[in-house]
């Protein structure tokens, strides 16, 4: 089969790859209709994250069920589904609290690597989602969006408790930034301020639900949320992005008593435990547990309520990966589809 | 009359000191029937907190009002009050939103001192609770453990949704470790483990509603509360101590999508934010706001459900303050009650 395979930073191939197959019993092996490239998927790309030999890429996915392990109950042949970038048993006392991104018997899907024809997908019956009816094209890169920054930026919103009455900042105006906004909205909140300086990136915010655009960042930035919230911070803060500047803005921009989501993948963040202690905020975040909501949103889309495929402004086939990673480091895409 | 003042670290000494005296209309000021030294006034006298000339120490006061300012409107002339640690309007949106303790107009009780005959209460209407009723001498001690210890175990309990069905761990086995047990105990928790290395004080813990003792500190001291939970981690732990070390054993106890409180003055505490991303808890903690506990706390005292004054164990006259701190210093007294 073709799969991506990154060399080194900067370096990433499609190449012929061995075919997934069943490993263990619980796993299926889907054939993808559709990945895409993760933001996370930059980090060992600008060489800020090692990368240990040629590595397989790839966590998010939507495809069809080709092959079941033989312990496999609930997910056939044939079924249409979207799963979560963390494998799950879905069955332990850390997934029954809905942290499934944690389970114990969690497997990181990256490590497999779904930027290919085939994938295996360990634990089928707790990590895949059946896609009832016959999803459309939009539905598809819709559910695909699901797999992990839809998921991720619900997470978020869900942490820090947007709902009516609120104000929710947003720190990142990435696919999970932008989606976080949507999921906010969602969930009700009053005003949702999107962080973000990018022309085309606003415009997708505010559809998304954005009522407020900051452009400052820093601590002009943290001064601009203050400015519109009475000089009491936000109630909900949502860091997007995974930096130290990204963090402390977070933590400057919310209230006493409020509410900070961190979904961006931590790197070379240190915090003050004073810092931290006199701020008095609430702090959550981590692996996002995508497929506590799967279900959801998966309903929430077939049903047509609501669209985070508009998150993908460039679509390429598979061969074509490495201009897709170009571009989405170069910021000249949010995030890129690719197709078999 | 007669004051705390502490110098230099370790020297502590009382004095006749200007009185108390009403300087802002919002003011009162209460002769003070009893006070307290707190574990965060040895950070000071430790010398791990500078000392920056000659202070006045103590925030935490049981008394009765002597004199109002002319805008103050519910608290009167003869009132027996309780208040707490830090003062608060009361009225603005941090504060209804329960953070009391980061009152926009908010001023360190501290930076005031208790430890005296009598004290100004900076906005006595957002700061004081009138006691209801002739409460006793054992009331009296209780009433004084509200003001600060027993309002910040609290809500430290509350921080981390202790309630039925869950097993918190408790970091710290000072008064406010202690007496987070007991709230933890009010508010349902199943088991709550008690991490203590001094028979004295874990025999209050099993007073207060601890089903289990970890004497074990550092990695010993997570594998074992590791162990109590079948490999997950408690659902909560309360972090009373504020060091690097009781900081990481509270993370490393906590299972994924557990719940953290941190309410131990935080001193050198640095966090990893990758650690804190891939632990996957919630953070929350700071300086308590007791006052949105206060009224709830005085009813449960006078009404015999609570008896939270257990923790004093060494009782001295104001002017045998330098002993009182001494005695916890050395860790020969839990905490220290200080008469007129």
């Amino acid at each position: 089969m073709r799969g991506v395979v990154m060399y080194a930073p900067g370096d990433v191939r499609v190449e012929d790859v061995p075919d997934a197959t069943i490993i263990e019993p619980t796993d299926a092996v889907i054939r993808v209709s559709a990945t895409c490239i993760c933001g996370s998927d930059l980090w060992p790309y600008r060489g800020l994250q090692q990368v240990r030999g040629p590595s397989p890429m790839g966590h998010e996915y939507i495809g069809v069920v080709e092959q079941i392990g033989g312990a496999v109950r609930d997910i056939k042949v044939g079924d249409s589904v979207v799963g979560s970038f963390v494998a799950s048993d879905n069955t332990c006392e850390i997934c029954r609290a809905g942290y499934q991104s944690r389970c114990i018997h969690q497997v990181m899907i990256g490590s497999i690597g779904t930027q290919a024809e085939l994938a295996r997908i360990p634990l089928a019956d707790g990590t895949l989602v059946p896609v009832p009816g016959e999803p459309t094209e939009a539905q598809k890169v819709s559910l695909l969006a699901a797999s992990d920054v839809l998921g991720t930026g619900w997470f978020a919103a869900v942490a820090v408790e947007a709902g009516p009455g609120k104000t929710v900042a947003v720190v990142g105006d990435g696919a999970v930034g932008l989606l976080a906004i949507l999921a906010a909205k969602r969930l009700g909140a009053e005003r949702i301020i999107a962080m973000s300086r990018h022309a085309d990136r606003q415009a997708l915010a505010k559809t998304f639900g954005a009522t407020d655009i900051v452009e400052e960042r820093g601590a002009d930035g943290v001064a601009a949320i203050k400015e519109l919230t009475g000089g009491y911070g936000a109630h909900s803060v949502i860091e997007a992005v995974g930096t130290q500047e990204a963090m402390l803005q977070a933590i400057g921009a919310t209230r006493p008593g409020g509410h900070i989501g961190y979904v961006g993948v931590s790197h070379g963040v240190e915090l003050s435990g004073a810092d931290l202690f006199f701020a008095t905020v609430h702090l959550h975040g981590g692996p996002a547990p995508v497929r506590r909501f799967l279900p959801m949103l998966v309903d929430l889309i077939m049903t047509g309520e609501i669209n985070p495929g508009a998150v993908f402004d460039m679509t390429l086939p598979l061969d074509r990966a490495d201009d897709g990673y170009r571009a989405m480091d170069e910021r000249r895409a949010i995030k890129v589809l690719l197709t078999m």
